[in-house]
């Protein structure tokens, strides 16, 4: 059995962004030079996601608002945890849009249907965060 | 390290409906021979789910209910992704069902619970879409 | 290739319940013996989760109410499938929390962000249910 891991880094510059990470994703996949098996992308953040849906700007802005209404982001005080801090909404709409991905890998590529685009979801940006990339197979 | 790949293919009569595939994964898992390891079982398409919940009819009708309260489907111009498409609701249900689901392989079979059962979720169907089942292990 | 598989049990005395259960996921990665590989981790009932966030009490009481505003568990009669069951809030808040956490083992280790604590949540409990380590590497 072959294992790789790397590590991706993201400075946002707004509060909530998302990034198309696929390309990062795919030559982390080629750099391992595994063929098939499987990999792992999470955030290592537990106010920010990796999920995986369309490249589609008004989607986006569709989430956007959809996650604010779901759990909004102010007033700062309905949340009990924020006292020293501002970002439990960060936490909750990580938690809807999800931690990680699995991805298979097939023929030494990232195994995915036409519209799959990997994104990292940014909840609670402008600092350094960092996603793991980690790859089994042979 | 011995891995298996296949792809499930489902074209529902409804826009919105849940399709129980445990057998054909139990199926797909007896094809491949693996005895013990991780099957990863994915929808390929970025309007629907696979994941693992109970099959019971009403409780499918309340997450028919749920989700449609979560994500209305209409009006359709309150999504912003609605331009070309009538879609958006989809991609936000699926968000909240999940894309995927790993499952243990051991001695053999999937390592579900009692009442673990897994279904493809469509929220955009009367089309054909794929269910991706990637297996790795012994 | 390696594997290793071990249920961990829980009996909460409220019917939802938050458990960290980073500490016993560590040792049944320690006793495995594997140094690289996968680890999933899942709730075996379609009505628990395992999720990974923060170690904070006033976060969870957040999403203690979140949950419970986004699918109340009252008046039962909101929903079908609360015939000869009072539990379909459990299934729906099981669904926004997660049922699987897949994570990267490395040099023997769980392979997590700084505050990265897996989490048991129970959402139906007052009774003995269980969760399923499996790990495969080497």
């Amino acid at each position: 059995m072959r294992h790789y891991r790397t590590e991706l880094w993201f400075e946002t510059k707004q509060r909530r962004q998302l990034i198309n990470i696929t390309g990062q994703v795919q030559e982390v996949l080629r750099e391992s030079g595994i063929q098939e098996g499987l990999l792992l992308c999470n955030a290592m953040h537990i106010t920010a996601s990796v999920f995986i849906n369309d490249d589609e700007a008004s989607l986006h802005s569709d989430f956007e608002e959809w996650l604010e209404k779901l759990a909004p982001e102010k007033p700062y005080d309905r949340y009990r945890h924020n006292g020293f801090e501002d970002n439990a909404d960060a936490h909750l709409k990580r938690t809807i849009m999800g931690r990680e991905v699995v991805i298979a890998v097939t023929q030494g590529k990232l195994d995915l249907g036409t519209w799959e685009q990997i994104f990292y979801g940014e909840f609670d940006g402008k600092r350094r965060k960092r996603v793991l990339v980690k790859i089994i197979g042979e």
